[in-house]
């Protein structure tokens, strides 16, 4: 099975470098198909394209947005658009989308960057595996970015 | 007939085990397909999946959204997508959302899940059985995390 | 022809009983078919099953919404789930809500909902006789829940 | 070739009689077919059917919105939908929408509406002869409604 | 292969020369198609017409919007039907906005156009050349219509 990577040259940071060394590390064998395009809204068709010309079985969307409120109308666009994609193909499209407003401090926001893409990626594999993979982990308030947010007991 | 659950790592509470319960005591023939995905915007897929690959009849969506703008937004976005997935199925989604704000407390919070959660697996039944199962219902300003809200008369 | 009354068990005020009186007022022999659903986020399919499977030629959606920013932001959603059913099915949708911050008297409110779903009612009838039925009133100011706001004159 | 009006008895102005007059000046030959429905929100399944059940080649979709914060969401609604009629049927709807905030005064309001409404029409009739009929006045500043904007130089 | 110009006369800057000059030093024997339409909300159908009628293998869509809360709306009407087009085509399209409040001197906002354009004319070039084109710039924080913002290092 193929794993896409969509990404942008808007981004700050090569966030489909982590997911490259976690595929290499987890699944040394993956087929990777990436495609890059210049901003967020140009993600979607990417997807599509990945999907269905590229046969990709998931694909990982990594962008990164500004913290204008243009940014922010742009990313909703880009999502929702990556939305149509996974109802077109019924194909999962992780949306790994990192806010530069999440982190003033630079090297913070690379790492929570980095934290991250290599949980959705971990994700993707264990939707791969099955609808029921994630399910021991339902409702453990899981957090990709930060610490795990755990679980509210009765 | 295959009732279809969705829902979250991402979830703080395991809001399935009051969908299971529930059938259990009420329909102990269910049929159950669950899909465990990482986030709400995951579920659209999901629930489509659901219905095209499982056969399910109808699907309980079930999430827990933070209380940031950004959680709102992407709320919004699930929503919307678990909207288009009906319209392209013709099949109920109950989409069934807590936002962790509702509720300060985390007691009162999962109380008002448990509720919510509970009183929308015995609509998804009454949809099962008819399109006019709630007619007797219909203006009684049903709730469904609260109490009901009641009938507003001449 | 049949026409379509889609309401829920979450309004306030039985709305669907507005349509009925004044269906049988009106047009006697009018073939009916109702659905009820929980809110107005499930309306869409219900319309979109009441036009396909029931054949009806036009729909009433009837739904009341709470004043929280969230009441208004599923609002927005069943709407915008309205507007695409109607394209996939070339079928008119008479979507009939009333907001519950239209008016703080319950009375008022009442009158309000029943003015509104009347005229609405109205508007199915006519639009069902022909696209030019009510080009005599184009441009006359017609309101629904309230008095006609006029015609501006040169 | 056929040219669509679709309006509304919502609006204060008969928009539709400057698309006539218009017409009646600049194309006394063209065919016309007119569409009134109750509210913007009913527009977008008017101007399909317009063009796939009457074979318009161009519709005019003329509306009036009011200034509450609803109003603004249904003219977005209705808009979205507009959108998705022109990508549904490959055909330009003009979508020419008055705000009544835009004029306190109701002459002013009145001649906007008029002078808007005059120029699209315009507008639509250069579409239909071709995809570049308008490229002479590309970025140019053109405006409807009010005075052009004009052309920024370098 | 042939590339799609869409622009408006609503723009105050003749933004499709940019893309002229720019393709006739780039690729002198590009095929181009134009289509100049009214206002940012009309390019969508544009867009797809280039694509569907005139065979465009990829389009930039030229734009300005205004700055008061309405062209905001409408920009992301129009942003929205754009990605809409590039999942129902599989192709991309540049949407390429000029905001005019993004630079109160016109002088500086005819450069920050032309940049604009420019930058994604060479974009959509490289697009053309296949999925990786883009790939050694991935995360490197290019802009268009201003400095890129660079790499955040770990």
């Amino acid at each position: 099975m193929k794993i896409g990577i969509a990404d942008t040259t808007f981004a700050r940071i090569d966030l489909a470098s982590f997911v490259l060394s976690t595929l290499k590390k987890e699944v040394p064998s993956a087929k990777i198909e990436r495609y890059t395009v210049p901003g967020f809204k140009d993600l979607p068709v990417a997807c599509k394209k990945l999907i269905e010309e590229e046969h990709c079985a998931i694909v990982l969307a990594l962008s990164m947005a500004g913290s204008a409120k243009i940014d922010e109308q742009c990313a909703a666009e880009a999502s929702n658009g990556l939305q149509q994609v996974q109802l077109m193909t019924n194909t999962h499209i992780l949306n790994v989308m990192v806010y530069t407003n999440e982190e003033k401090d630079e090297k913070k926001l690379y790492a929570l960057a980095k934290d991250r893409v290599i949980k959705h990626t971990l994700n993707a594999l264990a939707l791969l595996q099955g609808k029921t993979t994630l399910t021991p982990f339902a409702g453990t308030g899981k957090r990709q970015g930060s610490n795990d947010a755990g679980t509210i007991r009765k």
